[in-house]
């Protein structure tokens, strides 16, 4: 007789972008006419850029005649994009990496759920809250989040992010053996300084934790003090391994790629407290549960990296920004107290006047009709926030900033 | 401390492409100009069909523009795509499902693997013997499988097949809560028909087992007494998921697109003993840990249900089966024993006089240049078989069978 795995009956019911859904759905209902805009998902809105629809074009092509045809790829991905990788976003901030240490993806919600196959069960998590949901749902799903009692997991540890700290997370005060950590930061758009960062990789490096390194947003960094990848800190490759994505750097939402660090260097600990290197484990992990990304995507992958894919991908990421800045300028003036955006396409403001989250985002969209993502919704400690995102068009952030500033 | 997730160290180096790779260099190394022929690895060698080329095109131009640009997409799949499944194969063999019971993927090993995730950690596993390898690797990695003695993992049952029941399985004798059937059959290319599949349908109705049916190879099947899904057997919706492939089907090995069958019928049994559908865990899972098909890749796949899609595809395959008939009736000519190569695209024969895979897999390298697979790389029950693919050019094809008749 078959059993499922019971950890899924333990998973919240996530009420959050399908509650928001019903909530707008019910405000057009009643205001048929009402001039909606949507700061609310995280989705991008502008098309892929020349240089990766000139490569996917070409490698179409490719696909169509049998002496250029390509069948199963390496499920690590293609050399010619793991070595891209290399020399384009490692080499130049002086981190040496060879391309067998880069997994190919198709994005990093994948990698950063599929990773837990390769650890232990009994490991105790820690997260930053608020949090992006996936990694505490894989965990919980894992069997390793413990029980839910008032908004919390039992075997979670929360290192809480608000004003009081400025939103930098002090170390777990209880020893933890995975600490997810997410910079840029999803939701709130706040960064940490290479100095900040540091105080994590040394706390790992003396507990013997693993790190899961989400960077997602690093190409909307700007500040010069703010670390793009974890191994610009020494001993990170001991201790952490990284999570990229192309869906937010290059519009690749739908094209869905990315890609994930391994370093050689990286260990965890076998039962009998040998350490056992993760590159191998991962890349065994990938071989029987993954097939490799498209070709065709990752040629598009690829194109990024060439000089007029910088150039165009960059253009992408300014504009996401300037509409951040837009927003951000806006939302400080009227007096609010604003986060992110600067080094990130995430504004995390504090609701006026001690709002509760839910009532701030009614209050926006029935007065503004502008649709927002509340701050409790990515954990207790994002009571009282509310999130909008920098990833619609100009007109859009534009009017809505204009409607807010009345 | 970080620990791994040990089950990983039980696993088995797999060696065996390696291994071939390997022996294949080291003859080309001492014959350079040897005309090799390449039998043994399972991808395509067709490019793909104008129809699915034309429909990449046209959504990568879509991704060119705003207005039609799309971003992410549903976790399970377009509708487009869901509802194409439901009408073009199941549908017609009057097989009623909607299109929520239908998963889009990026191939059936990724779910195939995948799908224990919602599975219980303490189910026992049943196989057939030969067996595609993944079924047992993502065991071993959730803890199933037991300890590795003998070739033979503890925890799972072993159903064998070969000339001694013409590759028809028993039922096991001793109770099985997981049980993986690969129907056209991977390495055998053999076949159940519909009365045999149903002892297999009774059985898990019986006993409460879940069948995970790998129905990759269904478009082959031209024998009308063979069922092309698992859903033709009566009952078979509440004891058995299935997972289906465009790999094989229509070329998509570097374009990477399947589907997941979960219906709303099938359950399994929570701790407490009650019944738990697993369709909403399933999508539950995909929402957390996948993020879903490049939209130009779902395109492409619906493509293959226009009517011109259907007749391109239905040429390559008739294409393959072409091939796997040679093949079959040359080696049959010779006196060899011959399974599979009529439904499927693989043949497997017994090796002349008792010869142990390895022996003959040397022998057909060194006296003809043909590359094949050792039988026994896919478990016990296939030492002393060839397993050859029907996916080569028709050139090589004939040229292989020429020089195996002298």
């Amino acid at each position: 007789m078959a059993f499922i795995n019971d950890n899924f009956l333990k998973l919240q019911k996530n009420y959050l972008f399908a509650d928001i859904a019903h909530r707008v759905e019910a405000y057009k209902t009643a205001h048929p006419d009402a001039p909606i805009i949507r700061l609310g998902i995280g989705d991008v809105t502008r098309p892929l850029v020349p240089a990766v629809i000139d490569a996917l074009h070409k490698a179409v092509d490719e696909m169509a005649h049998a002496e250029t045809f390509r069948g199963y790829g390496p499920e690590q991905g293609y050399e010619f994009l793991r070595s891209a990788i290399v020399a384009n976003v490692f080499e130049p901030r002086g981190i040496a990496l060879s391309a067998d240490e880069v997994f190919v993806n198709d994005g990093a919600k994948s990698d950063t759920g599929n990773f837990g196959d390769i650890l232990g069960r009994d490991n105790t998590i820690c997260v930053t809250d608020p949090i992006y949901p996936v990694y505490i749902d894989s965990n919980v799903m894992a069997g390793r989040a413990g029980d839910f009692n008032n908004g919390l997991w039992s075997k979670i540890t929360y290192c809480a992010c608000s004003e009081e700290n400025d939103f930098i997370p002090e170390l777990p005060t209880k020893p933890v053996d995975m600490i997810y950590l997410c910079y840029p930061n999803n939701p709130t758009g706040t960064v940490l300084t290479r100095a900040q960062l540091k105080k994590w990789v040394d706390y790992a490096l003396q507990t013997g934790a693993l790190i899961l390194y989400d960077a997602a947003y690093a190409t909307f960094i700007r500040n010069e003090d703010v670390p793009h990848s974890i191994y610009e800190i020494e001993g990170a490759k001991e201790c952490a391994v990284e999570f990229h994505s192309y869906s937010k750097t290059a519009g690749f939402t739908g094209l869905r790629c990315g890609f994930t660090i391994v370093p050689k260097e990286v260990t965890a600990r076998g039962a009998d407290g040998t350490r056992v290197h993760l590159n191998p484990l991962w890349n065994r992990r990938q071989c029987t549960k993954f097939n490799g990304t498209p070709y065709i995507v990752q040629r598009a992958a690829a194109a990024i990296y060439t000089e007029e894919g910088k150039r165009q991908v960059k253009e992408v990421v300014d504009f996401y920004l300037e509409n951040a800045r837009i927003m951000r300028e806006t939302l400080m003036a009227t007096g609010l107290k604003v986060y992110g955006g600067t080094d990130a396409p995430y504004i995390w403001f504090k609701t006026p006047e001690g709002m509760k989250s839910w009532d701030c985002w009614e209050m926006l969209l029935n007065d503004y009709a502008l649709v927002s993502t509340p701050g409790v919704g990515f954990g207790p400690s994002g009571e009282g926030y509310i999130r909008l995102t920098a990833f619609g068009t100009r007109e859009d952030c534009v009017e809505a900033m204009r409607r807010l500033k009345k």
